[in-house]
């Protein structure tokens, strides 16, 4: 059996917000970037499954930091698969301070898809990609946060429209997860974003969005330290939603 | 006498475009990192700066690229200061690819500010800061494309507007000169940013924006091959201005 894999990570200073810290999408970002380097080093990561037209898809996720890491701070990111079914696939994250400290802890829930029909594919197909896939499955070592939640719809009336445009759109060709994640904190008021609290994300990614869509955003503040989002395409299709519980 | 010094840097997945390269912006801001990560190890980057209420503000650039590198490509970037008069500071860089082959060059101006008062500062400070600054300017060793021109203002009738989001506003507290490019490429048609062409880059940072303020976009085909780009705030003051040559 395998073990869980550690890549150290540097916090730029481009990575950080106007507080000099990282946001929330930087951390995000940072942990679903180990997860890319993670599956293309064991051999099924995009740059494999793009050769025969499949792609890993971000279907839900959650992550709880006590504190967002400063510019210039060395951090780890561990992480390893925790399930894997025909449907989906569960890969788990701790992230450490330079002290080897744990500060958040991340799970991640993830489907393929063809990138011809965009359809979900069956992730028994990982086993043919390659035969080892299921050695990096390490059931039994379960995340210490809760898996994502089943998220509420946001209840607003106000809505903010985004177009989404040539710097939303990743080489999946949909708009990238992330820019769901800023285009939903950009309507929060700063002071909600630039004072330190430990914080729990949980994201739903439910339908792709594509260039020249228009998103509408809705946020509501469910409690004194909830707010839920919801981003829903002109068709009224939802395609992401979001709740952030500040602790 | 000091010589130039080379970063290693690898082209993420998650720095492309749909394309799956990176993005004008994506390689401006690699260039502009190493800028800072030179600086800051050789004892005058704002990490020793912020402490005395200074930081760096870039003024003009210019880039010429033979192509984007892709997804996963190692690239080098070799870096020098080449001037420093009182007002201004010229680094340049030049970008290899993972063969040692030059593929593109970029040169950099750079003033400082003091964080207070917003206001320019006279560079000679630099060397109290770090007494051996003088030794890292290499004035014999031009760059081989031109300088950062002076860029006319862009004629046109249709103005996109933006309002400044915390996620556009940097450590700096106002726009990040990257931000503008991203939101000066929105407006240009898909086909124009996804054919690959050898191109030319120069931008002009001429007065900062904040978040709250609302930005106006103005873009002019000047001919063919030129594209001229403006944005200025709501007193009608000139943020930045931006020339793209595909060629």
């Amino acid at each position: 059996m395998r073990k869980p894999t550690t890549y150290p990570i540097v916090i730029e200073q481009q990575d950080t917000d106007c507080t000099y810290r990282a946001s929330i999408t930087t951390i995000i970002g940072k942990v679903l970037n180990v997860a890319g380097l993670d599956a293309n080093s064991k051999g099924f990561g995009v740059d494999i499954l793009n050769k025969k037209s499949y792609s890993w898809v971000l279907s839900r996720f959650s992550i709880e930091m006590d504190y967002l890491p400063k510019a210039f701070d060395r951090i780890e990111i561990t992480t390893w698969i925790n399930d894997c079914n025909r449907l989906m696939s569960t890969r788990n994250f701790i992230v450490y301070n330079s002290e080897g400290a744990k500060i958040g802890e991340a799970v991640s829930q993830w489907c393929m898809i063809d990138l011809n029909s965009r359809k979900a594919v069956d992730l028994s197909i990982l086993n043919i990609l390659q035969p080892t896939y299921g050695e990096y499955v390490l059931g039994s070592l379960d995340a210490s946060i809760e898996r994502p939640h089943k998220i509420p719809n946001a209840q607003s009336q106000t809505t903010h429209n985004h177009r989404a445009v040539y710097t939303d759109i990743d080489f999946n060709k949909h708009v990238n997860s992330l820019r769901y994640i800023d285009l939903m904190l950009d309507i929060l008021p700063l002071e909600a974003l630039t004072t330190p609290k430990p914080l729990r994300v949980d994201l739903q990614y439910i339908r792709e969005s594509y260039y020249g869509d228009t998103l509408h955003i809705k946020c509501e503040k469910s409690d004194n330290n909830t707010t839920l989002f919801e981003i829903t395409r002109d068709d009224n299709i939802q395609a992401a939603k979001c709740k952030i519980e500040w602790r």
